[in-house]
């Protein structure tokens, strides 16, 4: 096979792989070539990936060794994308009641959510994450995207228990905005004592639902990774209960009323 | 830019743009080549797609043409996921009580719903689709697997109206198993009139949930443009009320009290 169309192949491989351990023998076997060219082929693939600013490759020595992807989106990609993403939800027609903002367009763009998934899943490319979780519904789709590119499972927590799950646990947590007690469960099967999971929602006022998770998380004596949300809104009758997140986009001075609204880069540009 | 170089950008760029038109002046400038060099570049993309089985470029004359990246997986490539899934299911201990079955493991996993995206995309690549409905909460990740690929929006209907999603339609319907009235709301914004709808989800039995769906997009004066579910499941009690749709794998015979299962392919596999 010539060198051109063993890029093309490997590209895609590679793609389709992030975070997985390829070894050099598989290549070698796959596209029948000595290691020599194969090494030479991920040499290019590493450097393209780099000036793509879509991450890169990471080389494992040894006998167990090869290439793993990292995606990992370069500064300038996601600035454009968080600045196009600001002033789509700067328009006052998204206003809700309460300060909410209708955002099911954005959410229901497969491409949109790819982009977001890699943004966060580049911000915690680094941390040693075992899975994703999120509560049903609006976070479900940003979970996989972030998930997809950690190669990590997701959980799904739910405000009511569902016959197809099996055996739940829940806990009760108090929602920031309505101070309402809401319940949470999560199935038993879903997830192993002792996991790093990072939390994903879209949304976050005054953090309740975040800290539900949280909670949820301690009764399967489980870690928190990390934190990221699409949007965080300033509330302004309640005080953040949850500190250490990253959020893409802010929120500021939503009112329904007046029709008015400010959107700007949340702090995750700061870790890439 | 070497060739192999602009192989390796080439390749991530189509690939991340499915069913979306790229023009050859687009790449020659991006890639600072001649058009002739790009036009052999995507005649090596071409070839090495379809011999991996991951579709092919799809090439629009004249002024306002280019290439498009259709992805449609294989027989063979398929073949192997549908085998290996009818394997992961047909597992006693995934028996729920009424017949339901523990899928939530294959669901978490992004790969995997990656990888069932793309065979329905392959099922539905030459129609025209506009957007994929499901209903919340198991079938989400499904439909944006199968959106991404089809490069389309995903509208999710849910059982209660929420807060931030504006004003909404709702429709009634008998769930095929339980035969209770269930309610099914859908954001009013969410779709246009006319639009191609597919549908997409995890579970059918009767297909009453389907129909729902069904119903719904006729409020929308939309239309189905397809039904793809990822098992389903005989219902003795109950007649089907839906047909006409894609099944990825055919649960026969599970009965929770004799804790015994068998998982078949589906019909999808007919229509690759």
């Amino acid at each position: 096979m010539k060198r051109s169309e063993r890029l093309v192949a490997m590209t895609h491989f590679i793609l389709d792989r992030p975070k997985e351990l390829v070894s050099l023998p598989y290549f070698s076997e796959k596209f029948d070539s000595a290691k020599s060219s194969i090494s030479e082929d991920l040499a290019i693939v590493n450097k393209m990936f780099r000036e793509e600013g879509i991450g890169y490759l990471e080389t494992i020595a040894g006998a167990a060794g090869g290439v793993k992807y990292i995606p990992s989106y370069s500064k300038e990609y996601s600035l454009e994308f968080v600045q196009s993403l600001c002033e789509k939800l700067e328009d006052p027609e998204r206003l809700l009641p309460g300060g909410y903002l209708f955002m099911s367009d954005i959410l229901g763009d497969p491409k949109t959510t790819r982009d977001i998934g890699r943004l966060f899943a580049s911000a915690f490319h680094d941390q040693d994450i075992d899975a994703i979780i999120t509560v049903a519904t609006k976070g479900i789709p940003l979970a996989y995207a972030v998930a997809s590119y950690l190669n990590v499972p997701v959980v799904i927590a739910r405000r009511d228990p569902k016959v197809t799950e099996g055996s739940t646990v829940s806990i009760n947590y108090v929602s920031g905005s309505t101070r309402k007690i809401q319940t949470m469960v999560l199935t038993k099967r879903s997830l192993q004592q002792g996991a790093r999971v990072c939390i994903i929602d879209d949304f976050m006022k005054a953090g309740g639902t975040i800290n539900g998770m949280k909670n949820l998380l301690k009764e399967f004596d489980a870690e928190v990774a990390g934190i990221g949300v699409l949007a965080e809104a300033e509330d302004e009758d309640e005080e953040r209960v949850v500190e250490d997140y990253l959020s893409l986009v802010q929120i500021i001075n939503a009112d329904d009323r007046a029709q008015s609204i400010e959107v700007k880069p949340g702090n995750l540009l700061q870790y890439l």
